[in-house]
């Protein structure tokens, strides 16, 4: 790290939380060079053509206009944004790579899933992990097109357990080839893939190894198809189970090594986690200019339903947590494209940089994952509310947003799952040393006891009183966390819902300080006026994330501490969630309303 | 009311916010009579037997079957059962109909909605408002579902605006018949009705008028069906576009006066509000045990996943909202019963006992229907959550809930309208005289600024502590409400945020008080330790409302309220949302999944 050149601080994964950050020293949509918005146009373009004008044919589930989709996504080479120029790659950053999947997501749940399923989970362990061989032999296929990838992880006793799959691969007797047997669900591009990156146990490995298997229907190698699974959502999607028997894959064929392949499934769904942030991010823009615009035709007892107090605090909400999810979404990509050249500047190769880069930030991963994938239902949910009866029916889109959304909760790790990481993958960086809990935590410890200052601060500029509430509810996590450890110490992963309150801390801060400082640098270089809703969201999305800690963090104390400590850590609580001065929020949702609807869309 | 002879206290609908009710004067599912309790079993056995058993032809959108099911329904009485036994019905208690409702809709939405359209909406309005010879023309049909009923009011510019219908009724120039053109869209049971409630405008009258309008595909009558509508849920559940062109219908089909449309309307969806709610109950138990089954043979990580706190907490708060949804809607509808026979005593006449009882509790009616609708979806939503990706494969039952479940928020009124109503009908009633809320709320204002009380009370006796907080969280809306209405006078209609917030709060004591009130009366009658999971319950679900009602109140005074006032409304909401001992509340989600688990079952 010490060749660090540029004079912006990289915090570590983590970090954010024991850290203050400057506004200058976060990437945000606004920051998008000038090659970044016109591949945010060209896609958006392609989605609206290809895939939101064919809206019905992917709700009647036709699976072969997925296909024929995904096809042209890569001719136009947007299935290779993210893979290096030598492999047939467009070789753009990691902010670049977010940018095309959230704008190519945005029309259609099917098309995302395999959009996602092919460049995410189905390409990126081939570039990360493969040999040159391996790279040069598959990746220029998936990269334009010419053949799709899928993931096959999961099995029918291997979920979110994914390290305990069954499925078998033995090292034939001359030692060339493996022979793979078992069966995989769920497995997304199923349909239509040439390529499936496959998980099977060698012997009695502890851990699970990974194979690059080719999957020709003609001469199909022991591998069959189950029918199309019937499902909730994203309809057009190709989810089949596939089976093995006797499959036989040449043994230069392994990726990375025996034993490795559990490393890759993390990894992969690593990338993946943050992509679905983004993939889950233009969906919300759309689902709420629809609501809007509906919101100012549609009138009820002779007013727009959107003048209506319930309808913009609906609408307020839905554009604060969107605006939320963009913030932290490109603050964590540009961080992890940051320290990817950071990597390649000290001489790590190509693969090694990115994988490091995207491991440092597995956290803010996790947390992106279950918090934007939280909100577009939530999203949805509103948008159908706001059509009322209309809402309801197949003929307008908010129905089918709001099925497709449900299932990011499940994929790429559960939200549950997901929460546990989380924290978990924190202590463990604390206790490496590579984020420093313990100082702080002490620091609040030592505070607590302390009298507070009665002072009134100086909170005329933009977001002071924000910042220091930041702060705050930073010491709560701090707080809490630390009260748990020293209760429980490791047996802390047993307390899940202890976990899992530690969370929903830990994602607000994040989303909130991420939206903060975002608001704040466009308020720096925009003016304060023209940036009157940005700053709006960011107090009303402070806010309601300053009620989620307390409710949290309430929880946690009164569970596990009791008597003079339980006092203690409430009146703590009670100090880090309390405003000198509270915002008007109701006078915030109608701000951010108003702004909307004179625009007509979603505007910030 | 000088004749009640009963010695049970029966307050008036919305006094449950002043008054204290005593445990042993709220009725509670398990004070269902031994008729109640074969009602139940017989309409369960016919759920499993009729509906269950063909889940998949429902989704696969058999409205013949919808139709089917109904006409057997009809056959064993069960369409009857509000009826009374001279138009040939079971003329049952309201408790009667509520648990027909309450088990004949579990098995899937389709057919709970057909239910509801036809028993409720379709049939209510004749038995209710009709003369003598409508009624014996048609409610004995339309009991024993020889006839289907259909409620035409909903218009394609008239939906929450219910009164601003273009459908126009002319009366012919012998004064003979009314003639009927317009359209109405929405229209439940559309495709195998026989006779339909239509609302349509007289002249230029404010108010609408209703009419029995028979039909016959056969000899349509200028009535036309639009192609059946599809949609997010309710597959099988016929939902069309009725359109009239000079249809003629008979002078005496009018129902109730001219210009009594817009009351009937209002009046037959009390009552479908309240059994709307019963219609989610099983819905919710059978979600949970189906999901309850799943977690415990479902293993991850070697350990069955309703081992992991994530999971069991879910389930417990799964199980204590419906145990709190249950505990409100038997309450309200013995109240409602109680009422109809009260008014009986006293000489009224059944039409009339049954339209002032149901009236009386409207704004029950409203808090079970948001709220139970509202449950029904988190937990159809937590299903899903629960069985992974199963959860998201039409192969499990759980995500139809989800899709069925949605319209519950729309439909008799969306849960907007409804909220609104409810505090809307109770600020009425206090102006009317019928529910003083002056003098608490005066009460609550000297309260605020006296010195409080530092003793500590004697929390020795079950739920001592916690009707405390019952009677804390009432003084919230007291002076949140007062502070409120001082501010704005009639305009706070205007302030429609604050309305909601407001709703929100008056929610969650009713839901409170109820179910702290059924499981101290069962706590009384059963023995504490038998009741274990049910006190458990009450405690958990109290805490969660205080923690939403300390929520919605703060979010309402920093709105409304600066300075001093503000200070003093907040010190006050802290002083009304504290805890002496708080629950822990893990622990009590721990003990009430582990109870399930142990039955293998919704076992309260
Ligand atoms: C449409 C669709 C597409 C998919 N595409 C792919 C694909 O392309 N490739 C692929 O490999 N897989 C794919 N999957 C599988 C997906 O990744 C899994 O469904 C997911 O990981 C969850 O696993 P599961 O379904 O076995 O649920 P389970 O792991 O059985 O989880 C059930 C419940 O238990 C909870 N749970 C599990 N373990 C714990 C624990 N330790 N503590 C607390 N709670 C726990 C979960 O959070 C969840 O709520 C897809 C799934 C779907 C539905
Ligand atoms: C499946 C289905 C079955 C149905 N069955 C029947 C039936 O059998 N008979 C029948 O007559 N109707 C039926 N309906 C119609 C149903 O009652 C209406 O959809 C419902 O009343 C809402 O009206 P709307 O759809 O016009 O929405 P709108 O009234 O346009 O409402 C749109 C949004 O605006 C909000 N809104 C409206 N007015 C206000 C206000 N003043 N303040 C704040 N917010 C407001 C609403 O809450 C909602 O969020 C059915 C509908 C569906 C979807």
């Amino acid at each position: 790290m010490s060749t660090e050149t540029t004079n912006k601080e990289i915090l570590r994964g983590g970090q954010f939380l024991v850290k203050e950050t400057k506004c200058e020293d976060i990437f945000t949509p606004e920051d998008f060079s000038e090659e970044q918005v016109m591949m945010k146009e060209a896609v958006k373009e392609f989605t609206e053509r290809e895939i939101i004008a064919h809206r019905d044919r992917f709700e009647a589930k036709d699976y072969a206009l997925t296909e024929e989709v995904m096809k042209k996504a890569g001719e136009l080479g947007f299935l290779g944004v993210a893979v290096p120029e030598e492999y047939g790659g467009m070789g753009m950053g990691f902010v670049s790579t977010m940018i095309t999947c959230e704008y190519i997501s945005s029309g259609n749940g099917s098309l995302s899933t395999a959009f996602g399923a092919h460049t995410g989970i189905g390409t990126m362990p081939i570039t990360l992990y493969g040999t040159e061989e391996q790279k040069q032999k598959y990746v220029p296929k998936l990269a334009t097109g010419e053949w799709m990838g899928a993931y096959c992880l999961t099995e029918p006793g291997a979920g979110s357990d994914a390290n305990s799959g069954k499925t078998t691969a033995e090292l034939s007797a001359d030692g060339k080839s493996y022979k793979i047997n078992g069966q995989k669900m769920w497995i997304s591009n199923a349909g239509f893939c040439n390529v499936m990156i496959v998980f099977a146990r060698i012997e009695n490995d502890k851990n699970i190894t990974s194979f690059i298997v080719e999957y020709d229907a003609e001469n199909p190698n022991g591998i069959t198809l189950g029918e199309e699974e019937h499902k909730l959502g994203i309809r057009a999607s190709s989810t089949r189970q596939v089976f093995y028997n006797d499959t036989i894959v040449p043994a230069e064929n392994m990726l990375s090594t025996r034993g490795g392949g559990f490393k890759i499934a993390v990894n992969a769904l690593n990338v993946g986690r943050i992509k679905l942030a983004a993939a889950c991010l233009d969906s919300q823009r759309r689902v709420l200019t629809t609501a809007l615009q509906y919101a100012t035709e549609r009138k009820q007892f002779k007013t727009p339903i959107a003048d209506f107090g319930a309808i913009k605090a609906k609408l307020a909400e839905m554009a604060t947590n969107t605006y939320a999810g963009e913030s932290a979404s490109y603050r964590a990509a540009k961080n992890i494209e940051d320290r990817i050249e950071m990597r390649l500047a000290a001489g790590n190769s190509h693969q090694d940089a990115e994988l490091k880069g995207v491991e440092e930030y597995a956290i803010e991963c996790s947390i992106l994952k279950v918090t934007v994938s939280e909100d577009v239902q939530a999203c949805a949910d509103e948008g159908i509310q706001i059509f009322g009866g209309m809402g309801f029916s197949e003929e307008t889109p908010m129905e089918a947003a709001w099925r497709d959304a449900r299932i990011a909760r499940i994929y790429e790790g559960t939200n549950e799952i997901n929460r546990m990481l989380a924290v978990g993958m924190l202590v463990k960086k604390a206790m490496k040393g590579h984020v420093d809990l313990l100082g702080p935590a002490t620091e609040v410890g030592n505070e607590l006891m302390g009298i507070p200052s009665f002072d009134t601060p100086d909170y005329s500029e933009l977001f002071a009183e924000e910042k220091e509430m930041i702060a705050k509810i930073k010491k709560v996590f701090l707080m809490v966390a630390g009260a748990a450890i020293q209760k429980f110490g490791p047996d802390l992963e047993e307390h899940q819902q202890l976990l899992m309150a530690a969370a929903n801390i830990l994602n607000e801060i994040y989303m909130a300080e991420s939206t903060l400082l975002r608001a704040e640098k466009n308020a720096k270089r925009f003016g304060e006026d023209a940036q009157e809703g940005q700053i709006a969201m960011a107090k009303l999305y402070l806010y309601n994330a300053v009620e989620i800690v307390a409710k949290n963090g309430k929880e946690g104390i009164i569970s596990f501490a009791e008597g003079d400590e339980q006092r203690m850590l409430l009146m703590g609580l009670k100090r880090f969630t309390k405003y000198a001065n509270y915002p008007n929020v109701i006078a915030l949702r109608d701000l951010i309303a108003e702004k909307m609807k004179a625009e007509n869309k979603y505007c910030f």
